[in-house]
This record gives C-alpha cells, sequence and structure tokens, in this order.
C-alpha cells in the first residue's frame, strides 16, 4: 500500500475543500499585493481554526514542507508569497476571521489573525470605543499581517505602531505548539517578552492565529489642519509647537512636499488645495479632542497663530467643514495613487531621528540630483513619528524604464545617506523577501548576529517563511 | 610560573580599584534592598564603560564564572544579588552613569545604564522636556534596573512602563559581544525585536549598558483629585468616565482602600484625609494638561460632577494648592512606609485584567478570610493600569511572625485567584530569584519551553545571572 501523499495527509487534517493545489486558483495566494511577483506553492491551505494551524506545522514539520504565513497579503516587500521552487505551502489565515471576544470595561479586543483591519474598526466602533490603526489597505488587510509585518500608518504619533496596540498574542511555533499568550494585560513581568518578538517577525519564528489588541476612548472631536511651511526645518519646529500646545490631543502630523501635492492635484483634479498659493512644504495636522469641536478649533488657533508670528509657518486653513477635513486627507492619502497615474518611481519606506530629518532630507536630495540630474523627489510621510516616504521618480523626457534600470544604485545613495544619519531602511513595511539582503549589510555584525542565534533557536529547520527577514 | 588567578586578570583588565573581593565591602552589593538576603560573591567588579563590561564578560566566559549585573539595586525580588555559592561575580554598572547625549528636537536622551533616575529626570527638565518613569525608589534606582526589570511605576496609565519609554538599547552579549543598537528612532521595522528581548530578561540574556530614552514636552499644568467610592466596581466606573472626559490628559488613576489610608493617617498624623467622612475606598486622580491649571481644574470639576451626579463617587476633593496635591499624593506614596511601621506583612504585585479587578478583590478578600479569619488586606495600587499590591497583614492579636509561617499557603490562595482571572503574579517587580519558581508553576508548558529556548540560545553556558527569571 502506498504511503498517503502530504497533500493528501493535508486534506485529511483540514477537509479537501481546505486545500488548493490548482495553480490557476493559487494565483491569488502566490501573487504579491502590488503584482510584481508571482512565486509557486506545493499548495495553498486554509485551517479554520489554530487546532487545525497547529496540526499543520506538524505536519510540515514531519515532511520538511516550509510554510508562508499569509493574511491579508498586502505586504509590499513580497513577505507574503512563496518563492518560485514551488516547495513551500502558502498558509491562508482568511478563514479564521472571529473576533472572540470585546471587553468594553478592559478597552480590549480578542480576534483572530484573519479578522479585516476594517472589520476591527467596526466592531470597536460598535463598543463606542476605537482601535487606531490606520492603513490605507484597511479594506483587506488583516491583523495577522499588521502584527507580522509590526505595521505603522498615520496614527503612529500618538498611538504607536501595531506592536503598540497589542496585549497578548496566540502564537503556534515552528514544533506545531500553541503558545496561549493572550494576555489581556498591561503591566506583566513575568518572563521574556515573546510577545514582542513573534510581532514584526514576518511569520519566520512563528504564526500568529490571535491577539488581543487595545482599544482607546473615542475622541469628542476632531479638527483638521493644513500649513504652509518654507522647509523640513520649519515642520520640526511646528511639530515641536504643536505637542507644545496640544499635547497629546495631536494624533496626526503629516510631511507634504510641493510636488506631491501636485501630482495629487493634477491627477484628481476634484481635490483642491486648501491654500490659495503653492509653497514649498506643507503639513497636514490632526487634533483629537476629549472635549468638543470648539475647544479643538480654538487649540488649532492658538497653534497656528503663534505659528505665523514666530515665522515658523507660512499660511495655514483649518476645516471648517467634514468636508474640508476629508479634502485635507484626500490630499495626503493620494498621494501613492497620483504617483502611479504620473508613472513608475524607486520607493523607499525609510525613518531617521526627527531631528535630523532636514539635514537627510537636503543631502539625499543633492546625491540624487548630482548623480540623476533632474530626478523628482515625491517625498512626503509620517514626519511626527520620524518616518518618510521618500520616492524618486524619472527627470522629465526620461523613460522610467530606463530609469529603473538605476534602482540598485538609487537605493544604494538612499541607503546609504540613511545609514550616515543612524536612520533605518524600513520604518513600516518590513523586510520580507526585498530588503533583507541590503537591511543586514547595513546591521553590524553582533544584530545580525543575534537575528540568526534567535531563528535558529525557534525555527531549527528553517521551515517558517524562510528567506524572508534574514538572507 | 603560575597562571594568573581570574581576579588578577579582572584587575588587570578594569583597574585594580574597580575590583572588590573583602566580603565586608561586598556586603552592600550581596545584600538585596529589603535587607532579607545576603549572598556571597567572588568579586564585585566596576567596569567603567562598555569596552571594559565586554572584557569582563569575556572572562567570565573563559572562566565559567556567573555575572549578577547590578545596577541600582533596588529591586524587590532578590534579582540583583548572587546566591550563597560564591562562584558569581557581581557586575555593577553604577561607574557608568554618563548621560551620552540629549537630543531635545528628537526628545531622546541616551544614557549608561549606571545613570539614576532622579538624574535623568533632573537633565531631561534642564532641556525643558520630561522623562515619565516615577518610581518611590528614584533617588536610587537605575536606568539598567529598570529596564531590565521592566520597571512600572504611577504614570504607567498614560506613559507605559520602562519598556514603552525606551527606544533602543546597548547590550553586552553573553559571548562579550557589543550590541549597539542605540536606535533613536520611533520606527523602526528592520528585524527581530531584539530590545524588548533583552527589556524585562532581568539580566539573565545579556547586560544593558546603555539606553535611548523617550522625552515628552512638559505638561503646562497638573491637577490632583481625591475621590470617594463605594467599591472597585465604582472605582472601574470612574476610570471609564475619566477616560471619556478627560482622554490622555488622565494621568494617574490610583486606588487606595480604607485600610491603606488609615494606616497612613495613623502612622504619619501630620498627613490629613482631603475628604470630611471615611468611605471603603478611594480614588487618587492626577491630569496633566497642555493648557493651563484652569483648564485642567475645569476639566475635572465638569468630571466629578458628572460622577456625582451619576452615584459613581460618594465624595471628592480638587487639590486647590500645590500642598494640598502633595498630600494627596503623600497618601498614596506613604502606604509602603505606613505598612512597614504597622508590621510585616505578605506582599503581592499582581495584574489581572482591568474588567475583572472588581471580583477578583472581592474572590481573593473572601478565601483569605474563610482561611485566615481577621486578616488585614492592605489594598491599593495603579487601578488605570491594572495592577494592585494586594498585601495581607496578620489578623488583630497575631503576631507577624506566626503570621508569617503561612506565607507559602497565603501566596497560594492569591496567586491560584489571579490565575483563575487570567492575571499573573508580578505586574511590575519582576521575578528574580523569588518568584520564578511559582510563576513556572503557573505559566503553560509551550510559554515554559519558549522561554528555556531563548535562554539557551543567547546564554548557552548559563553565565548571565544564572537562578533569575527561570527555575
Amino acid at each position: 500500500m502506498t504511503q498517503p501523499t502530504f497533500i493528501e495527509l493535508c486534506k485529511k487534517l483540514i477537509g479537501s475543500d481546505h486545500v488548493i493545489t490548482d495553480p490557476a486558483k493559487m494565483l491569488p495566494f502566490v501573487t504579491d499585493y502590488r503584482k510584481r511577483f508571482t512565486g509557486k506553492a506545493l499548495a495553498a491551505v486554509f485551517p479554520g481554526h489554530t487546532r487545525q494551524v497547529a496540526d499543520v506545522v506538524k505536519l510540515c514539520k514531519l515532511h520538511k514542507v516550509p510554510i508562508v504565513p499569509q493574511s491579508g497579503n498586502t505586504g509590499l516587500v513580497l513577505g507574503s508569497v512563496p518563492d518560485e521552487s514551488g516547495k513551500a505551502i502558502v498558509l491562508s489565515l482568511k478563514r479564521m476571521n472571529r473576533i472572540r471576544e470585546i471587553d468594553a470595561n478592559n478597552n480590549t479586543m480578542t480576534v483572530e489573525a484573519g479578522c479585516i483591519l476594517d472589520h476591527v474598526h467596526t466592531a470597536a466602533g460598535q463598543a463606542n470605543l476605537m482601535f487606531p490603526l490606520t492603513l490605507a489597505s484597511s479594506g483587506s488587510c488583516m491583523i495577522g499581517g499588521n502584527l507580522g509585518a509590526n505595521a505603522g500608518g498615520t496614527s503612529v504619533l500618538r498611538y504607536g505602531t501595531a506592536r503598540d496596540l497589542c496585549l497578548g498574542l496566540e502564537v503556534v511555533t515552528a514544533d506545531g505548539d500553541v503558545w496561549n499568550g493572550l494576555y489581556k494585560l498591561r503591566k506583566n513581568n513575568t518572563g521574556y517578552d515573546l510577545r514582542d518578538l513573534f510581532i514584526g517577525s514576518e511569520g519566520t519564528l512563528g504564526i500568529i492565529t490571535a491577539a488581543v489588541l487595545k482599544l482607546f476612548p473615542r475622541p469628542k472631536a476632531q479638527q483638521t489642519a493644513f500649513a504652509a511651511v518654507k522647509s523640513p526645518e520649519d515642520a520640526l519646529k511646528l511639530l515641536s509647537l504643536a505637542q507644545r500646545f496640544c499635547g497629546d490631543s495631536l494624533t496626526a502630523f503629516e510631511l507634504i512636499s510641493r510636488y506631491s501635492l501636485e501630482l495629487v492635484t493634477r491627477h484628481f483634479p476634484e481635490i483642491l488645495s486648501p491654500l490659495p498659493f503653492t509653497y514649498p512644504w506643507y503639513v497636514l495636522l490632526e487634533l483629537s479632542d476629549a472635549e468638543s469641536d470648539e475647544h479643538a478649533a480654538r487649540q488649532f488657533e492658538k497653534l497656528l497663530e503663534h505659528a505665523i508670528e514666530e515665522g515658523v509657518i507660512s499660511d495655514a486653513a483649518i476645516a471648517q467643514t467634514l468636508g474640508q477635513s476629508r479634502t485635507m486627507w484626500q490630499l495626503r492619502e493620494n498621494i501613492s495613487a497620483a504617483q502611479s497615474k504620473e508613472g513608475k518611481n524607486i520607493k523607499h519606506d525609510i525613518a531617521v531621528p526627527t531631528s535630523l530629518f532636514g539635514e537627510f532630507i537636503e543631502t539625499a536630495d543633492r546625491l540624487l540630483e548630482q548623480y540623476f540630474p533632474g530626478c523628482r523627489m515625491v517625498t512626503f510621510g509620517h514626519l511626527g513619528d520620524g518616518s518618510l516616504h521618500y520616492n524618486v521618480a524619472a527627470p522629465k523626457g526620461v523613460s522610467d524604464e530606463s530609469f529603473l534600470t538605476h534602482q540598485a544604485e538609487i537605493n544604494r545613495i538612499v541607503y546609504d545617506c540613511v545609514n550616515q544619519f543612524k536612520g533605518v531602511i524600513s520604518a513600516e513595511h518590513g523586510l520580507g523577501a526585498l530588503k533583507h539582503v541590503e537591511n543586514a549589510s547595513y546591521k553590524s555584525g553582533s544584530e545580525n548576529r543575534l537575528m540568526k542565534t534567535l531563528k535558529k533557536a525557534l525555527d531549527p529547520d528553517n521551515l517558517m517563511n524562510p528567506g524572508k527577514v534574514l538572507p
């Protein structure tokens, strides 16, 4: 009698309906979000609960089959798709989409990895609470991936990254053990911080199957303002003023370069700039207020008047209606879409110490201009928390195709500069299979060694998302 | 020729002035803060900079000498003193007390492990900023220990524990490597979270030698209030109201039982209760306001008026002067001292989900009363972040000595109850050599295995603070 194959055993474990091997049907699960890469897989498997995830992991361990954990598959660094070998399975968590519990009096929610971020927002709202993680892909990204990649977004300034919004985890380890670390506690000093080790490890140390998320009271009021500044340095002065005037009410502080704004108004002509003239740089500010719209507006007025008097800003507008506020946010949120309409560019998701931002932008801009005269910088991002989207587009008249052949050189210029300013080459997107080699080249020997030691200890067979994070 | 001894080599590395072997002189370094335990050491060594720490660690590795890292030695769980074998050295970081940098525009400060917390506060204040970590021992505790034990304190509600206040670390690993992870970044998704693995590991995975700390703008105003409630449940209702009315301005929310308050007013008769009558429970609230004293006072008035109308509180007083505010805080801060004056008791530093606090206290009180009729509960703590000091004193007429013989049974009752309510037996003090065995008995097999795997991977010779954290 022949031994049942791995696939047959998989089907036995979780039901044959939940194991796909047809390459056409697997396509969405082996292709990355931006459709730049398509890998191959032995199968895509869809366990329905934690026990089944553990069973599949044990089976994979026995058969030495690598596992690519996947939830929303909205990552930007090829972290959730398999390579081209066809040896791995994609383990999709999308069926595990239950909200297990909302504990309003504890300000927590326990959810499974396959919960779509928007659904989490809705459920929190129904309990008159809020889950602050805010991402462009919130309609399709899932909590498992948000935590696996330690997602950032526009609310990090006040609420932190996904890491800061998670109190506990349930994880299936590389040997198919289930670690129930679903603590609902804000303080817990009973051993090593396993939670934060799994968060941000992009599925290379274990599979996050559920999490306890922190919820917050919903602010009574939100106000948005748009200010013009002469330079990133002045934007930083405004940030400092805003933190002093508004304290923790300041919930967003986004930098937008003139060219970034122009891209949006050109490709989305219905979105109008709130300011009558053009300026080199803009800042979008948001206040979340526990009192009232009036109070938030007064706070903004005091801040912006002071900033104008001090010569920190050139002009500013406070949104008077929800519509105006939405327009201001659309200017920020449509930069990526406007870029795509304009053509291709070379994207960087970087962080440097906030205090060095101005100098970094000046230095990197100058170097790029020196080597690629006329290249156009799409510079925008979360200045308030020290991270930036620093994208480089072809000079006018140069085709995207010929410009993109310089990607490696341009990355090198930008990343060397980031490194010189004590920054990192991934602020919020992670490393995946796209940045892991470059990242290792900038890390110290001791940091690379520590990471490898941990990987080897927790995944000795190298079956958990191999080829990601570490080269 | 005889080989130089380990001690001679140590002296060569860091200077003979900085190696103590005289047992009398070593006494403060082998005795714990509460003077309940005195261990023995081969030597106490005092390296002056990171390179010297690394050199000592390498020497210890070669000679298989265990290392007990120590900074302020103010821990409460025997985490920073050696055992009685006399085989280990105490590696004190107290000479490494430099503030390496204050980057006010980045809201960060880079300090060495031997910096006293109060000095950090002062230096932050000089830059017109604030480092929020607030502990009773701030005059002698040091940053290395604060991070090693992930210290908590009274500002966790708004600012988090020591872990949340640290952006980067410098660590000497068990093989004497120096990991420079002194990132000054609020976002960094470039690999495993090594920082949080070392924070809270109580020196068992490596030695923290320096850290990048987060600083914050100083609030313009602080207001304190004292409210009386009927039950912990009502205190939780008040917490929920306060979070809705005051948002992030709420920076402290401390529960105090009637008996705890009576202990203070009995032993410190100069400290008067701000309320004319007595009540079963009290709450101390603090608001930190970015605007003004008047604004903070108005916020408090609105909150407390609403809470009285809703029947959530029985009475309340808002401090009208700095002196009144200080008195309210003294009532809270002198509970530990008042307990000591009253006699000995059995202390527990526990966390349960905030929503279950009332039920937990009721259940644990009832069980203790059942087995130890008349025992007196000193219950107080950081209700806002879900942690409590739940201390048990002898019934009237029973001597401390005879009562303390029941410590193991009482711990068992309390900890079983904590476990039943999904809590942990150390909220902020850590495990050290005092709670590690009990802790392991409440953890799942998979959590214990994961912790041991990490310890073995990062400290294969078991020389870093052996016998702490893990049994």
